[in-house]
């Protein structure tokens, strides 16, 4: 085994894609243009009293899982007022998003559920693909029309179209109404992640409440959402959101909900504080949108020369194409000597092979850090392939 | 898939396994046999401080993975603290224990590896096993013998023997230096999940630092560790430990910990904070041990006359067979009004089907306690089959 370690190593090393954790101190000073923040919130001092205040309440810890001694009041207060800011009926917090995902794709899978997936769906809901033992088919990004042959071919009595509202690493919206009217069409079950969209997309009376609800799609029977409580809402976990009926199969066949440990007390309170700061201070959502509109535009002159363009409409997520794996992380570790953090995403956490640099605008980015962080990205990508 | 949601609800209502989180309010008084807070440590203060004043340092979630902007000095702090106190090389931080588990049995597996599994291994190993796409065979509870004839008889170049130290649901112990002997002799590595030992078993210089250090196998070339920050720690997360190569390795090919937001400062610091107490006072280990003799002494009269007995030297989980799934609900549900929580575990979480009450000591128990406890569950248990 010790072998093989070393040689999966050198592998690794020969081909520019070794991966590092660089800690950052609490006192560093940068533009973060790499994290999923999207509003602002996890450096909220609402939010850090809130988990301090649980955490000597309730304790540091769930102690259990939540079917044993883990649910707390609090807990429950997170799921009403979260399903109540996205339009659904009801949620279900797990410890983290990937578990989220994991669960409800288990649950509802098996030898009588197909799923049909976008083929750039998330590793979490990969994952689950592969556990729920379903037969899976992934359809080309976005297509609504092969992912409607794929129903339509299948013996199997459910099924399950899976995708992304917003795509992590791409930032790219998913064509939703139409999807939906595909899961009527074949009787199917639509379930989005809008890991990327909660607190981000949505307008007028569903500022920041993300795609599902935005586009009105929000407690239709044959829609399920997925959300993280560990981006736009500054904290740590996840949800499924849906039926009372679903909730309660989560609860009673959900391996990764009934054997984990409930989230801790701190990380529960400060997504509901993130919920609360959502609701009641909508213009965030709009901020953080026109922060991404203005990354664009100021690096949309670099990358006309690069023959590229970055699609921003979506939401926050902003993703540059660059020619190796050697060339995203030299730009990446250039940008962080200049005080500029942002995303380096190589193989295999690309959808399609291609190293991308990844730009994520926040809420609460000046105009000066937009102003200096576009003009040190363009100087940097003039000089790399 | 509402048809089929339904027809699954009334078929576990039937059959007596519907589960339901029931919540617990922050002033309630009750006596916990229930929850794996071993150390007592979810409550003590000083992990609530650590958590507060993390959330205001560092935030209050991680913002991203781990490998983009999720690392903080703390995560490393903890990763050095915790290895230390366990005997091993490293450690690599996982927001919960479930994706600890999912990501290095994921990571060290696939078509080149056999994985060699006692029968009664956690769901998340579990998961990891179907996820991994390596062969996998389990062996009887805690037969060296049968797991040596299935790694004889490998094609594969390599094998994990996948154990817990302390088995969570019946409280038993694997047999680790038989089971290290025969990793040795095939050219395997050993997976110990140590969630339900460390905080609970070893003794002298190793008191509380888990049943690998306990036993002096840590550091073992062939020995990986995986743990939980979520039960004797008092927090929330995993972590894996072994040699810095297998660390290397899994931040590079471990998807639960690449795709996944990073722990929450809160949770690392607070898990910190556990990891320091279990340090300086290793007495704590010693008061669960002797508490959980204590619930066993008090409950062999009343165990004797139903003809069973519970197995207490592992470490702080006591086990109680139930007639059926009816009977043990019955019995939490009547121990709940009478102030005392306890686990009641039923298929699909139990091992051998056998539905079970599930005691957890612990070292903050009062002698107070641990009488009343077993003098109602004892009266409870007289009317029960």
């Amino acid at each position: 085994m010790t072998q093989w370690l070393e040689r999966q190593a050198s592998v690794r090393d020969r081909r520019g894609l070794v991966r590092l954790p660089l800690p950052r101190a609490a006192d560093e000073q940068f533009i973060d243009l790499a994290s999923n923040d999207y509003l602002g919130l996890a450096a909220d001092p609402r939010l850090a009293e809130a988990a301090g205040a649980a955490s000597a309440l309730w304790g540091a810890g769930a102690t259990s899982s939540r079917l044993v001694a883990g649910t707390t009041r609090l807990h429950l207060d997170l799921e009403q007022e979260l399903a109540a800011l996205a339009g659904m009926e009801t949620a279900l917090v797990f410890s983290s998003g990937y578990l989220a995902n994991i669960g409800v794709i288990t649950a509802l899978g098996g030898p009588g559920t197909l799923i049909v997936a976008d083929e750039h769906c998330h590793a979490s809901m990969i994952d689950g693909f592969r556990l729920s033992r379903s037969r899976t088919e992934s359809f080309t990004h976005n297509s609504v029309e092969e992912a409607g042959r794929l129903l339509a071919a299948r013996p199997e009595p459910r099924a399950l179209i899976a995708v992304e509202s917003v795509y992590s690493v791409l930032g790219d919206e998913a064509p939703l109404a139409g999807l939906l009217a595909l899961a009527e069409q074949h009787d199917a079950m639509l379930v989005v992640d809008e890991a990327h969209s909660l607190g981000v997309t949505g307008a007028g009376n569903f500022q920041g409440r993300g795609s599902v609800a935005g586009t009105a799609l929000a407690g239709h029977p044959n829609v399920i959402v997925t959300a993280t409580l560990s981006k736009a809402l500054g904290s740590q976990g996840g949800a499924v959101l849906g039926s009372p009926l679903l909730r309660e199969h989560l609860i009673n066949r959900a391996r990764s909900f009934i054997f984990d440990t409930g989230l801790a007390p701190a990380s529960a309170a400060a997504a509901l504080a993130g919920v609360r700061i959502l609701r009641d201070e909508p213009w965030r959502a709009g901020s953080v949108r026109s922060n991404a509109a203005a990354l664009a535009a100021g690096l949309a002159p670099c990358l006309e020369v690069r023959g590229t363009s970055v699609d921003q409409t979506a939401g926050a997520v902003q993703s540059i194409a660059m020619a190796s794996a050697e060339s995203a992380l030299a730009a990446t570790g250039a940008a962080r000597t200049a005080g500029v953090r942002i995303g380096c995403f190589r193989p295999p956490s690309v959808p399609d092979g291609i190293s991308r640099l990844r730009l994520t605008a926040r809420a609460t980015l000046t105009p000066t850090e937009i102003k200096d962080s576009c003009a040190i990205l363009s100087g940097i990508l003039e000089e790399l392939p």
